[in-house]
């Protein structure tokens, strides 16, 4: 199997699973006539999970194609590794529901660490992925600069970790685990327009 | 990431969006029995609101084809400008229900409001991602013909505006805005189809 | 735009709906406990309505890619034709549900004529897709051979007629008109693997 | 038809297939406010079914492709035998929730022999599918390695037999039926992984 065909399937489940991400929207309005405005209102904190998780799905993507681009074959392990990331990627729109729904009552502690137990599982997976392809650089191509290779070996290893810890905080706060996956996401959004913004993305 | 792509992913979203519309009408028609017909013509809104929203992502879809067309080569920038502009537009789906179930009742304005802003947001991204593309022809093609530049300039500048102003009538009268966002659509589809219809389309 | 872009976009769209079709067999079987095994039984009309519309949905996207592989260039109008068509394809789920619900009830009338319309509306779509490329050759390969373009075009004229005539049964007995629909599906599949059947398709 | 074009639109199934299957999730955890994270407990066989059906969807996408790397030409029988495969494909989703919501109660048996049919009519279909491909080598690629060929007919063969086994113990316990679901799908990621792992997929 080619890399491409692989990443072709990818792409379609990271787009499919960001546009569900609506579905979490469409099921937290559901006041009609004159209870509407104050439904939409309400109903916030679902935009903001749509938005979170919409952008940390679209990051996963860019991130999976930068691996891909970096892969000159796939074998069976690496396929199985993918689709367990794969796996991950699709089970996010369930828990950006549960804390839309619940971050202001009295689940928000459950929601918060279904959310970073997904994330972080993810994240998990990504390493697998990466690690699989990059150590002897087995499924690496031979062009492969040593140190975009090195750079991407840094930055997944503590992506788990930094995932973990922001779950972990939802045993004191679950408010405050939310606000960390958020700001996460925007963090990455941010430095990588500032910073690494104009470099032109790998094919 | 080449141009195709991020095109390919973008296509996904578009068609899932557009797919999802479905959704919002198999949700209008709830009566089983004898009263099936009635709510069949009952739910006419809903079939409005699928025909004007699916024309509505059809028609972006091949304007974000006819942006890319033109683009050599895509930054983070670029990519995250896209992200936020396919968030947009996987978001269609919900307002579209929001104004079919509500635009004969007294939640039409926070209806017609949300599908207002909704499309403008879009809109704005869509002048996010083309400004961003096209100032100083950052990523444009060597060869993009400046009159088809300048002429997408044109366009796109006044897209928010327009939505705006429609959004803004629905302070008005919720009907009155609704009926604008089915003739934008509808005068987008004619005057694409009399002129410029034979028009072949940039590849 | 290539007829290869238009095509992935259209092959998403037939894929999306043919698969969003499960949802309709997912909401016919509700019961729990001991109730599960009567309500299997009880919802067989959403079997077959699911099967009949997947395959339809299979039969026109083999269709639609026999118009494509004709099909040379693509302008603004036949563009519209076919947002048009993939417009009732994307919503075939819905009366399919329609179908398996009310068939056996007082709706049955109702829901036949819903999806008989449907399929109507689909396949003059089809026609205006179709003639709007072949009408003078205008979208046509320089290559395409006279006699498979004659033969399309004799088929496709009839379509709309043989589900009006299908849809119009339903004002005598409903349950023959849902058995003309599988009926027609049945014999196209079965005439196009009997005759044909090993006639390589077009690229 | 390009073999590729098919693969392209069968792709698109299993990905979405896969990709709906969160939606059993997502209906199995609806409690909110305190009851939560008895909810999140509670729901474990959705858990369970979700990874098996999810993997099960991959791998079968991947022989699926094993299939198509093969196959030198489409004909009609061969799409209308591919159409077949994908409806049982895109069927998985609910059996899936069946299972997730009945394993603990008196609709178990219900559950598993739905979820077992669904299996054993999807290896039925991947037997039509390959045979009709590979006897007296009809759609095969000159070049097809005819170990490679015996050995994938050696596997389908006995496909259908073992998932009618797994199916047939539901009869008798429901539970051991299940685990057998379980076991099919961890036996061949193991076997996969360990024999196997390091080939390289063919293209």
């Amino acid at each position: 199997m080619s890399p491409a065909r692989l990443e072709t399937f990818a792409d379609g489940v990271f787009a499919i699973a960001a546009t569900l991400l609506i579905l979490t929207v469409d099921g937290a309005v559901r006041g009609e006539g004159i209870g509407l405005s104050a439904s939409l209102t309400h109903a916030w904190p679902a935009y903001v999970g749509y938005v979170v998780s919409f952008l940390t799905i679209g990051i996963m993507w860019v991130n999976h194609h930068t691996i891909m681009s970096l892969v000159v074959r796939v074998d069976r392990r690496f396929l199985i590794a993918n689709l367990g990331l794969l796996m991950c990627i699709a089970f996010v729109p369930f828990p950006t529901r549960l804390i839309a729904e619940n971050i202001r009552g009295a689940g928000a502690e459950s929601a918060a660490l279904a959310y970073g137990f997904t994330l972080t599982a993810t994240a998990i997976f990504f390493n697998a992925v990466w690690f699989y392809a990059a150590v002897g650089r087995r499924l690496l191509r031979a062009d492969a600069d040593p140190r975009v290779v090195a750079g991407i070996t840094r930055t997944y290893r503590v992506g788990p970790w930094i995932y973990l810890g922001a779950t972990l905080v939802a045993f004191a706060s679950a408010t405050a685990s939310a606000i960390l996956y958020l700001a996460i996401t925007a963090l990455y959004i941010f430095e990588s327009s500032i910073f690494g913004g104009r470099e032109t993305i790998p094919d």
